[in-house]
């Protein structure tokens, strides 16, 4: 009854700050699949057409790995800042104020291990002597972390709501255990569209928490305490799923056609400068 | 109490529906894992008796594999349009409705699945640029995914059918960890024959849930809320997966010895031919 | 209450036959584990004193593998056999009949799968074309088994009786899991090892059980439902285990003597051997 | 009720006891984790930087292996007598007397497992024909073992004080497993910094525990039953792990900065030496 009560309060409290919250993060998450999707979709799409050297260089992908994280470094901070501002312009009781920093802190928590993500990211690709496999293990550790804390985060909520967030949980161990895998053995392009898969559905899913969590129209909201909303929300998540399979489907589809778009519009340049190329080589040679 | 009762209205309701359901998912299930381990022995035998590609050629196994995605696609279409139909044809209460609707939709998210796997069968083998494990990992989802509903499918049940279903659940995830693992570590036959046998170990193990949970005659049902029957469904499932392994052994020396027999009648026409094709190059070499 | 009655009921009858049951699958158990143990090290000396061929010839090895699988059905049938006497010896009453009929399928589900597991021992050893690994599988596949009805076979038992149970099970199942990771990297000495201590602890913990649950004197039987006699069990299997460890170091140690013991005096002779052999070499190449 | 009579009763007998045993094992687990970090480092440093095998010889690696067998052989010692002195010191009533019992002998699993890790080490250092994958298998079960033990050592324990040992056996198990995946995969620099910082955070939770259990000021006690100090300690968890990660990337720097510091010291000395060794050899030669 007590715990029923807190989460009446806090949910009265928490609505202006938590929708727009579960919004971007599903937004950031979602963005970032679909970058991590685009990259490992081109990186196994250039091996295999050999001429593709002169379209995307390695050097594109050493500075998009930069940039990368560069981008995640700055997301967690914008997390971080949201988070400081939230706390600064609601004005708590006391008992609600506790509960809140405390998750608030969980949040923080999270974006601490991407931040740290983000700088492995840009120390790995500065300096050459770091092991490259670090990257995959803070990816994989920075899941983990976030699985852990989602599971740990529902204490005094509703039956639907604890089921949606272990349902977060679950997916993002499995991202997690994915690039603990990558980590074990490298260069798979599958496990990387694997993982990409799952953090869209993680994306995905915090859109559909923010819908059902805090409805925009109260006379529809979600009956949070009804069991066949579980049941209902297991098969979203794996519709949900099929779906992420779909996009990045579609994303294979449309790269490797641009990338042959691009090849063959370039091979007549190409060849063109690669003989006057030869040509000046051999001059020299002569000379 | 309710629960019992939701059940003792829904069973009423469903028995028509669900015994075929049940004993057709096991038919296909269980054709499906005499044909993956019919082919994998095939596979194994082929690659150890070097003549054999005179009797069965890459081509054959290429053709299999494209029918095999087709057959997949077929029966997860057969499984929708057979949910769809079910739906239309009974009438069913207002709260009945809302449960029924859930269950099915249970059932399309798995159908949906297989068929994801069709298809990336069928293309797997027409595009070549493709990598093919990812048929392997497509499959462990589609195992994965249909675990993970059956886990979640057994509200409101009593506790023998909820056990029934779990088991189910367990062996579906063991079939897709094999497949994972197989995903992981190619081309290893008797992984793939474990497989097979778990993927049979479901298909009786439906044939038995229906028996249990829809018995033909309703004097000798079950007592679906006996804990010893239980511990019976547990040797009955131990049992079966001892009969899969008895099975695939029978297949494998049927295969083998079928292999042999058609190689030595084949054999003395095949060094007829092989003569006069090495006279053909020689004469060839000569001009 | 029932619960707990039951199983007074059953103790009281089933004490003269299962205090040998447990302690004969104990005894059982440890001396496989000691012969797995001893056959890896010899294995694993033999590979590394290079001149020991001439004293452990691989044919000895293949005809170990053949007695192993031949004594491992005969234990199975030796179970087999025990249970049927049991059963017909005793005169049961109804419930109890069932209860007790059901528990002895239990064991006998367990058999039949190391009754598969010398099966394949000795196909895969006398047909060449099966692959080796199989037996790994088998013999994984029987510990899974045996985790498994273990796990499932404590209703309505007491706390103490319980746990044992579940602690015998999670040591099965991570013998099983050490077998599959076997099965899945070849030859690996130290994991061979660890699976000969875990199947010792699980004798071990056989001959634990049975003193526990089947106290000969009966004025110092333990309280089964005392939950300070759990954090004992605890102890008690670590240390078990810390002393399957000293055992298999022994065993280490004993066989390296004995084999280098041997070597050196079978090397005068075995030196004088070659010479003659390669005079007469000689003399037949002279020839 | 009785649970927590129980454990205010132990509480007020083990303070005087158990803060220094806690704070203690986190000292050793931390200088451990230290250690192994650095070792690691070192050993990714020196084979990167070819010239450093002037600086560091595996002599010296050798060396350190043994010396860290004899001190975890002394530290576990330590913990062996400790337990033994505290038991003689405290006179405790009957009741409480079995229970402290029990716990100490569950501290005395731990050590015996950590002795077996040291001697194993010495032992595979001395004799080469050990495989010296042997240190990581023990490693791993002497943390298996810890996490099994933690597990199993919480009853009649508060809800914070579980949650708090709940998280040190996950940690624990964790890094077992890591040590696990080491002995599958050897030689992987990035698998060896991760279960140091595991290690580490073990060390660190053992002192958080201490001051959450063991409060010097009795009046700022923490609430051992409100659920949102168990939602703090997960923060404090994560953070601390963030922590290690900092202290690991620092020592990483250290030493990197130190070998390169010192090798460009012992350059000039160390061509001058080689210069003058291969006017001896050429003399030699001449000669």
């Amino acid at each position: 009854m007590n715990d029923s009560e807190a989460r009446t309060d806090l949910k009265h409290l928490k609505v202006p700050g938590d929708f727009p919250g579960h919004f971007l993060a599903g937004t950031l998450f979602l963005i970032m699949a679909l970058w991590w999707s685009t990259k490992s979709i081109l990186k196994h799409v250039c091996k295999q057409q050999k001429r593709s050297s002169s379209l995307i260089t390695k050097e594109f992908f050493f500075r998009a790995e930069l940039l990368e994280g560069i981008v995640i470094i700055g997301m967690a901070s914008i997390g971080i800042i949201g988070l400081y501002c939230t706390l600064k312009i609601h004005q708590f009781s006391d008992k609600e104020s506790k509960l809140t920093l405390i998750l608030h802190w969980h949040h923080l928590s999270m974006y601490v291990f991407f931040a740290i993500l983000g700088g492995t990211k840009i120390l790995c690709f500065i300096i050459s002597s770091l092991p490259v496999s670090l990257v995959k293990l803070t990816l994989s550790s920075a899941f983990f972390v976030e699985a852990f804390i989602f599971y740990n985060h529902t204490h005094g909520r509703s039956v639907v709501d604890t089921f949606g967030h272990q349902l977060l949980s679950f997916d993002v161990f499995l991202a997690g255990l994915v690039a603990f895998i990558e980590f074990l053995t490298k260069n798979n392009v599958v496990l990387e569209l694997l993982r990409s898969s799952l953090t869209m559905l993680q994306g995905m899913w915090f859109y559909q928490m923010a819908f059902v969590l805090y409805p925009k129209n109260r006379d529809h909201a979600w009956d949070l305490s009804d069991h066949s909303n579980i049941m209902f929300l297991t098969i979203c998540f794996c519709l949900y799923y099929a779906l992420t399979y779909a996009i990045i489907g579609i994303n294979y589809a449309l790269i490797t056609w641009l990338v042959k778009w691009r090849l063959s519009k370039l091979c007549t340049s190409e060849t063109q400068l690669l003989k006057n190329h030869e040509q000046q080589e051999e001059s020299e040679d002569e000379m």
